[in-house]
């Protein structure tokens, strides 16, 4: 089994992504969960580029990581100048980072034409850059931009830039497809080049040669290329987690460090810490702020979420037999959606997941009323509360704590002033009707409101313990006008649990209403009286 | 060039999707937009497994298509009986749809543990189901489910039931990665083996052996699964638009089609047409109404987005510097993120483009009031209408035809009865005054027709070609219930033109308000009086 070294620079090239943005703080959060995770390298950013991550850099320093070196970003030094000359450098070599990742021209086309600087100066920056802060007892990592679109422009220039930084005493040789646009096969090619070319000329040097991978994703290939520059004997892959980065995002450490360690036996993580994979993917888009990916390979709440009526009960019997890999092996799990492709064994499945007791019920009947229901445009997969009532409905289980007798909404806007709604609910119940009025900011929050207001009078307890947390608005299909149906969906929550309820309808207070309506029956008819 | 036949499975397996729910309305929209982009094959669904599926299948018999087959795709026979007793095949061959794609086990694990059939009939049902439906005058595709994993539990038995299939009279065999587990080395070894093994097998035949590619993106591979396929000389490539799918979903046909046309020389799709890609996700998308996705290659929003300084200014001197291709070959474009001069030109680009007379605006306090109102939730991408309104107020320009005095609107609900809506406004015209009232499908609905109805007694001409085509609604922030803050979308139309108002409030009511009177505003803004 080969080990192989993990470089995160989720807070360097990963806060590149648009929408992305790491406050310092967050940064040696993120920091602290990578170490933990046992990350071998993390590259926290490029001191003296901006204030953040001088900030950073300078708090890391009172800061003792269990398992990763701390790398610093920068560039090499400029045209005409001498390393310690140059005030970027000076500034990283300031940050006190242990490790030193430096990035260097291999582009011919990028040197001559964008840097306008001549081909042999470059080498000169690379070499004296390296060799500068190896002097300083740095340990150098070196990044080739542009290392594939360069060496197929002028190859032999490509590999003279390696030789530089090799010579200069840079520990590894990171190939980068800065442009993300190379495939595999021509990843494949260049790697063995590579390989051939410096075994031949450094065949005598006592250091083993080190290549890494630093792969970007415009072409959905981020993976491929990564795991293809491993199979070619890469010893470092650089990626982020989650893909973050920017354009298309960078190679995505929650596939690579799996697929890795699960399918091609190279050893980069323990399994207890695989184990931790989906948190830490979740701590990160947390932390910065972006919904996380359902569809994520492996991490993502829909990894391992099945649909079709036919897969359920095959993965009941058979887990591989729609399952590529054991979820919890990084700490996912196996989810059953209800939906119109539902077949009997979903509805029994969720039932059983959901506690609910299926006695006395025909679940092809429940699934022809969910088939018949979604035709409607009522999605089952979102509204598990609406689920669970349905199905006690149809077991004529079903004891409602309360019933409308009628309600009214009013919105009211004068000239130049916003709109005032007040609602006027009217209920039934066990222990007698009630009559509420309440105001809210739009029509739905005074119906809220108000028939809170009212449920309060009988079940106090109940209601001082929920609340709504999520409302969402969907038209189902726009060609009415403004008489398109709208799915409504609420989400709801007590101390204990968050349910979700949906209600659909042509008319938006309709579908509020029931949606409403379900999340209060689902919280009264789940407690005692 | 090879030419390569493009399957799009958006309707069926794409629509396994979690949150991906299709009518049959949306996916005859879908159909007709595959077709128009010169898709091969276009399969809708499984008719008979579902009303939704049987629908569009019926629907589809009176569309003759400009450039695709139609598709029905479903199982081989059921064990122990002949394909023409099966109802599920009679219903597949009801639809009448040209081509049958059938799927069939190729997995002793999944033949024998979860179908609980035996190796020997399940040859049996594959070769007579495809011969059935060849009888029949049918073009039959074979998707043979989890090949790549039988092939390796038993490479023997799946090759045999390849041949059950090819002898039954497929036209295509396609290879099925349906766990998305498989890494790309090993798809290109059972390729190989499979070519041989067939090329050995049916030397003598005349029919020309097709092998084409199924794959799921379960290890993040499933774009490079698809293409190391299509190196080892598969002529079909099935997938589907954004890569919607079960999971983390199918082959993304988005990055696909880009990939063999731009950079491996595999014809097929025009440069006019690839120059659509970017529209036909974005209408994908809108239709399943899941937000795009912004990272996504060739065809998100981020794709060909720049952020770092450094990267901007190389760009500008030389696109291939940061740009591994032409954005606009697969109708994206260059942005350039978080940059006042870039907002600026991006409003007079706008402006010029609408034909917005800028004579007296300070485009910078333009660009400055609309980065506030997109802080508040508001977005003129998608609104040029009130992007036009707005420049029209800060240039002092704006002459409203109508103002607001004040409006009521009502929803009343009885136990057992649906909800009622009506609306009064009144207006202030240079015409004078007019107070109307109407009903409507809802409150949005009930103000649109009141609105109207007062409208029409001053300007009867406009308001008689003017009508709203559509209304989205989109939560812009959950947490706070029902109180969170709603953006409405309104697209209106008349003979000539379509144009798109937006809105943002806690409040639905005052948001669609917003909407509506810009729209109304725009149309009478634009007429002589």
């Amino acid at each position: 089994m080969t080990s192989m070294l993990l470089y995160d620079t989720t807070l360097r090239d990963g806060a590149q992504g648009e929408h992305i943005n790491f406050s310092a703080e967050d940064k040696m959060k993120i920091a602290l969960r990578l170490d933990d995770m046992g990350f071998h390298y993390i590259e926290g950013g490029w001191p003296g580029a901006n204030p953040k991550d001088t900030a950073f850099f300078e708090a890391a320093r009172s800061i003792t990581f269990k398992n990763a070196k701390l790398a610093a970003f920068g560039s090499t030094c400029r045209p005409g100048m001498k390393p310690g000359d140059d005030p970027l450098l000076k500034a990283l070599a300031a940050s006190e980072a242990p490790v030193i990742t430096l990035f260097g021209k291999t582009w011919d086309l990028h040197i001559e034409r964008i840097m306008e600087n001549t081909l042999e100066e470059n080498l000169r920056m690379i070499r004296e850059s390296v060799a500068w802060f190896v002097s300083l007892g740095r340990e150098v990592i070196y990044d080739a931009e542009h290392f594939f679109d360069g060496y197929k422009d002028n190859g032999e220039y490509a590999l003279e830039t390696l030789t530089a930084a090799w010579e200069g005493g840079a520990e590894v040789l990171v190939l980068c497809d800065t442009n993300g646009g190379s495939l595999p096969h021509e990843i494949e090619t260049v790697m063995e080049d590579v390989k051939v070319w410096l075994g031949d000329r450094f065949s005598g040097d006592a250091r083993p040669i080190k290549l890494g991978i630093h792969a970007h994703n415009d072409a959905s290939l981020a993976v491929a290329n990564t795991i293809t520059a491993v199979r070619c004997g890469a010893v470092m892959v650089q990626g982020t987690i989650n893909g973050y980065g920017e354009r298309c995002g960078n190679a995505d450490l929650t596939s690579i460090i799996p697929v890795m360690q699960l399918k091609m036996d190279v050893d980069c993580m323990s399994p207890e810490r695989l184990a931790r994979m989906k948190s830490l993917s979740r701590f990160v888009s947390e932390t910065a702020n972006v919904p996380p990916l359902n569809s994520r390979p492996f991490v993502g709440k829909s990894a391992f979420a099945h649909k079709g009526g036919a897969h359920v009960s095959a993965v009941l019997k058979e887990p591989r037999g729609y399952e590529h890999m054991v979820p919890e092996l990084v700490g996912n799990e196996r989810r059953v959606i209800m939906s119109d492709y539902s077949g009997k064994s979903n509805v029994t499945y969720k039932a059983r997941e959901m506690g609910i007791d299926m006695e006395g019920v025909d679940s092809r009947e429940v699934v022809s009323e969910i088939k018949r229901l979604e035709q409607e445009g009522y999605q089952f997969e979102a509204a598990e509360g609406s689920f669970r009532l349905l199905v006690e409905r149809m077991a004529g289980r079903f004891k409602p704590r309360f019933q409308l007798k009628n309600f009214r909404v009013t919105v009211e806007k004068d000239k130049d002033r916003h709109c005032r709604s007040h609602a006027v609910v009217h209920i039934d119940t066990p222990f007698g009707e009630e009559m509420s009025a309440a105001s809210g900011d739009g029509p739905v929050s005074a119906l809220d409101n108000a028939l809170r207001k009212a449920l309060e009078c009988f079940y106090p307890r109940d209601m001082a313990h929920m609340q709504l947390v999520d409302y969402k608005v969907r038209v189902l299909d726009g060609s009415g006008g403004t008489a398109s149906k709208v799915r409504v969906l609420i989400d709801s929550r007590d101390p204990d649990t968050i349910w979700s309820t949906i209600g659909v309808s042509e008319d938006i207070i309709e579908a509020s209403w029931q949606a409403l309506a379900d999340s209060f029956h689902y919280k009264l008819g789940s407690s005692e009286i």
